[in-house]
């Protein structure tokens, strides 16, 4: 299941509602799979890891992003271009300390749950969304830039807002990131 | 996870490559998770069932077709109306038999396999876009018509195109249906 040489260019659309119930499919499956929600939590994040590594090339080839020398500059670019593109959204933004390295992307709506009421019964530690969290960590890596990336806040489990945590931790050494490819 | 009351009703757009990257990912879960090629062809097409039972309302609501009166007017509807929504491509249709009751869907592209090159090794009989049949399946369901819907052809295969045979069987006998609802 690797990717081909060749893609199109253009940046196509679809309705996400066929999205959105696969995704839903997908999260289903995971937890008649693992009993632990840390261990569905764990993979959907995985799993986004291994999509936002593939994903970011297209995002940069297509959005024409310039280079950025701010992690503020990259959290805008997360959450006005990228989440725009892929989610149809647009989180705000806030930064969380003065270090300048810790950041939340605020959703008042998420999409990803919009068939989906309640969290099901007994997964009350589920992260149902979990997969952004990978998906936004993996692609970050591909540049270079290593950053934990988790739920803080989530509609489902009562909170007001969905609220997404990036803290960037350092610059990813180049030549050993090189090395473990 | 059951489906919230109100729902907006705009017809949200989003680039499809989260998609098909994440339906890979689900395809690559259920390949662990079953040995046999059948089965997981079977799970997909259970899947799709479902998501195609809960994608139908809104697709009725959004698309606001008329009423058909034969196979051929539905099969263009899932053609050129819900194709083109839902995977923004549009397959050509034959008729396959004088009684006008079995078709194909011939697909020239498949966004749903753009990131994949080939059937991952030892899953030669993996259809590996059974959620499809599925989805056809059971929209059709709601909407009273039995079918079969499977792959003929298939380019993961070796094959030269991507074909989708649906066979309608009859109408379903709509009491019958309301009382096993």
């Amino acid at each position: 299941m690797s990717r081909p040489a060749h893609r199109r260019p253009e940046y196509q659309k679809i309705n996400k509602d066929l999205f959105v119930l696969t995704y839903g499919a997908l999260v289903a499956q995971l937890c008649k799979d693992y009993e632990k929600d840390e261990d569905v939590n764990k993979y959907l994040d995985k799993m986004g890891y291994g999509i936002g590594t593939r994903l970011v090339e297209d995002f940069l080839a297509r959005s024409c992003v310039r280079r950025c020398h701010s992690y503020s500059e990259i959290i805008d670019i997360i959450a006005q271009v990228a989440f725009k593109m892929y989610l149809g959204i647009t989180p705000s933004v806030t930064c969380n300390n003065s270090s300048r390295n810790e950041f939340s992307l605020i959703l008042d709506k998420n999409p990803l749950v919009e068939f989906v009421e309640e969290l099901p019964p007994g997964r009350s530690s589920l992260c149902y969304c979990n997969l952004l969290c990978g998906i936004i960590r993996g692609a970050l890596e591909m540049v270079h830039l290593a950053a934990d990336v988790t739920f803080l806040q989530d509609r489902l489990k009562g909170d007001s807002v969905t609220e997404i945590g990036i803290t960037f931790l350092k610059k990813l050494d180049e030549k050993k990131y090189r090395r473990k490819k």
